[in-house]
């Protein structure tokens, strides 16, 4: 397809399909003379990846090209990829933050997390900071309850990994990240609201 | 105690709580000459939700004083008290998404969600829009399986509103909203680590 056809189909302007270009985060279409080229459906799905990192995910255009180019060779294992993801993705914490109650936390719930990659641990940490900052005491149980709700979503998310190649494998985790964030957000406030409702609400007794 | 004694408890600058002041996010301290003022424990918890709300909310100075003005003044039921608390916290979704697809999914679960604002309707609504436009396939039973964590941990959430004062209660739910969903998203994280380990880590059989 042309440009124009590319643009229209990811609903993406064509201006901005050029700059994706220019910047290296989208690739080069098939040149069909000196001045026009073509392309295809790697493109649209390509468009579509970058506007979902940049638009829901709050990424720079040169973040998503680090992004982008350090998932293009993936590592070999699902394992390993979703560490890349995790890393690439999420918000950066200093060393300095302080890792001991959020690995007792860890150890009490006897989750594996021995990777090399300090970040998701630190951003533990950072929240329960922020949480002890605010002198904020959590109901008792609370904490455990976040946790195994979050992991019984892990479970049903890692289950869904596609395995019939490693570009979708790629695709599900990088988006199943930043994608799935907002929604459980979203969800977690609806509930409150139907919770809420249930328990306090105008038409309940007492 | 005096202005530097509050800086030091709540860990936060003495210029920045004079800013604080100043822009009457923080309440003035009790006048003991033309130029000295005292501060009590109400000013330290102030400081300390104004912390939690501009640092890991992430929101402006004039945008913490609108959420510490209306919530001043809270609503009588706690049921509503909820909802301006998510009004005001969370992201704006403009009026234009369609929230058709929401509203189906919520009457799938059977949530009671009939409230007057807008707002986190909208903002699943658009989560929903954002998992579409990256042609992002959530497995079948994802998004129930989300709803059901979620609902359960909003169940606990709910539960634990404290019934003494209706301060108490205004503190955890607005902490409550914010604080918590950067360690519910680091917590899926780091399920996300266990649960891949244990599925496809390097000591995995076969």
């Amino acid at each position: 397809m042309r440009i124009s056809e590319l643009s229209r189909a990811a609903g993406v302007p064509v201006a901005t399909v050029k700059y994706y270009l220019r910047e290296g985060v989208l690739h080069e279409g098939r040149l069909t003379s000196a001045t026009q080229a073509r392309y295809d459906d790697s493109h649209l799905a390509r468009l579509r990846l970058i506007r979902a990192l940049i638009g829901v995910g709050g990424l720079s255009v040169a973040a998503t090209r680090s992004v982008l180019d350090q998932l293009a060779d993936p590592p070999e294992s699902t394992h390993e990829l979703l560490g890349a993801a995790h890393h690439l993705l999420g918000p950066t914490v200093d060393a300095d933050v302080d890792t001991d109650r959020a690995e007792s936390v860890l150890a009490g719930l006897g989750w594996r997390v021995d990777t090399d990659d300090p970040m998701p641990l630190r951003r533990l940490a950072a929240a329960l900071a922020a949480v002890d900052a605010a002198d904020f005491q959590l109901p008792d149980g609370l904490l455990d309850a976040y946790a195994r709700g979050m992991r019984e979503i892990a479970e049903r998310e890692l289950a869904g990994v596609p395995t019939e190649s490693r570009e979708a494998a790629v695709r599900y985790t990088v988006l199943g990240t930043i994608l799935v964030e907002p929604l459980l957000l979203a969800l977690r406030r609806l509930a409150q609201i139907d919770a809420s409702a249930r328990r306090f609400g105008p038409d309940v007794e007492g």
